[in-house]
């Protein structure tokens, strides 16, 4: 996320970062579980990752991203989670807060939440040693770290058993508004799919006449996505959102052992699927932000001609 | 210290508060414990008092002064004391830490530690029930609640056993470029006097040439000055400090039983007593902010006229 941001960053200021807001790990899920509050960890590194590409990183941008030491109740803990968990609470609106928090550190794009309430992923998972036919696994820790093979996933709200996910209704308006909506990468399962299972966002996504983009993972991810090939990648995605049509796929060329099968699957969602050197050579997984942003440029170029 | 904060920072917007650094209690006491910080929680709340005497305080004010709720490892915490550990962990300067924190919260004065060092307060104490001498006992909650009398204190430096406490220098500075200087109201042994117990503070004290003004607290606190007249806080001012010249003490005027003594224990500082009625009519225990600040405006201009 951090590195698409950053590349998103240097095409356009006006970059609004959409967070899933299931974390349960870490010290999103001790702030969650303790004060029943939107996991702010994701949000934070998104604020953080667009505040990067502003000017170096302002002293805010450190301290927000400082983690308290020791072995005490505060070990582990960023500050600017504990920060966004008191504006939380103070203006009872995590928009606002957001709003507040991207002031205090200099960041000209947004940072939203795809819902207002704790959401729960619950994945059906096979091959578990102990289990023979699928089983439910319950967090997002658990599902990102399955030793089984994740099948689907699917979204829960603890503070209303039984109930819907509902959007953050900024979230939808920046969907409906955008001239490019991106998809990916990161973690598949965990944190890219769950804006497909909150009905007026996967809603949003499908109607929204912005040129829609999924960029590919450079590596399946040991746990939720271990042994993934690319195109399995974009499987998942149509068995999740069927509805939804995609214009182009941006795939790492050295990621790719067999590009006409992720041609098919691209297709199979409607996309072009582009070849391109968009890995870091230093950093094995992550994405070169300069690389991808020139991919991202020539996407939107190729789609710009293609619709007329 | 709120109402004093107030008051002064209506006669001028050029307000320094020097606050001590030996509480061990509550949020602030878990901090210093857990990190090895300062105490950030009276720093936290002098900079509340400067800024809410600016513009009805901003919303950074009220998130700074805002305590998470529930029973777990955050409950009690201040967001402020939060925000000021990160800042001192991440600059590794209370000073500069605490003006990033007024510029933030808006305030036009400054707040300064008394030491850059946590120290502790410790105190004589007679009249505990299981002992017959005077007894030492330790912190700034053991001393504020102690059912015993308190005979004098003393400051510790944990961090380095035996040595002396050393001032923050820029509070050395605003001491002696000061036109006036403020002692009191507050709790007196482990508020008020440690100031004059770190050496050098108390030979700027000595030194200055600004305007030198007690103001009296209005009631006796349960615990460390049980039962204590206005004029015995003076005495245990004196005995700590026999080498502080004083130009004038503020007290109320319903609070004085024995106004002759009261001018006697301020004559042997070598100041005036000043009568009025400064006590908050609604408020038992509080000062009224306009009443202490007319009464501050008439002492400054009396002692402006003796000396010169």
């Amino acid at each position: 996320m951090h590195t698409t941001l950053t590349a998103l960053r240097r095409i356009t200021p006006d970059v609004t970062a959409v967070v899933t807001v299931a974390d349960d790990g870490g010290s999103s899920g001790r702030l969650r579980r303790e004060l029943g509050l939107l996991p702010p960890g994701d949000l934070r590194q998104a604020l953080a990752a667009l505040a990067a590409a502003e000017d170096g990183g302002s002293l805010w941008v450190e301290v927000f991203q400082h983690r308290f030491g020791g072995n005490g109740a505060l070990t582990g803990h960023a500050v600017g989670n504990l920060l966004l968990a008191g504006l939380f609470e103070v203006l009872g609106d995590p928009v606002a807060a957001l709003d507040e928090a991207r002031r205090l550190i200099g960041v000209s794009g947004r940072v939203l939440p795809m819902s207002l309430e704790p959401l729960e992923i619950e994945a059906e998972v096979t091959g578990l040693s102990d289990e023979n036919g699928p089983r439910t696994i319950r967090g997002q820790v658990a599902v990102a770290t399955t030793p089984g093979q994740v099948q689907r996933i699917d979204l829960r709200t603890p503070r209303r058993p039984g109930g819907a996910p509902t959007a953050c209704r900024e979230a939808l308006e920046a969907v409906l508004d955008a001239e490019a909506v991106f998809l990916g990468p990161g973690s598949w399962f965990t944190s890219v799919l769950p804006h497909l299972l909150v009905p007026e966002l996967h809603d949003a996504l499908v109607r929204s006449e912005a040129t829609k983009i999924v960029i590919l993972n450079l590596v399946p991810q040991p746990g939720e996505t271990a042994g993934f090939s690319p195109e399995r990648h974009l499987d998942v995605l149509f068995q999740h959102a069927p509805d939804l049509r995609v214009d182009a796929v941006i795939a790492d060329r050295g990621s790719v052992a067999v590009p006409a099968r992720l041609r098919d699957a691209a297709a199979n969602l409607g996309a072009r699927a582009l070849f391109a050197e968009v890995a870091d050579p230093k950093v094995a997984g992550l994405h070169d932000p300069d690389a991808l942003a020139g991919c991202v440029r020539e996407a939107l170029d190729l789609v710009g001609r293609r619709k007329g």
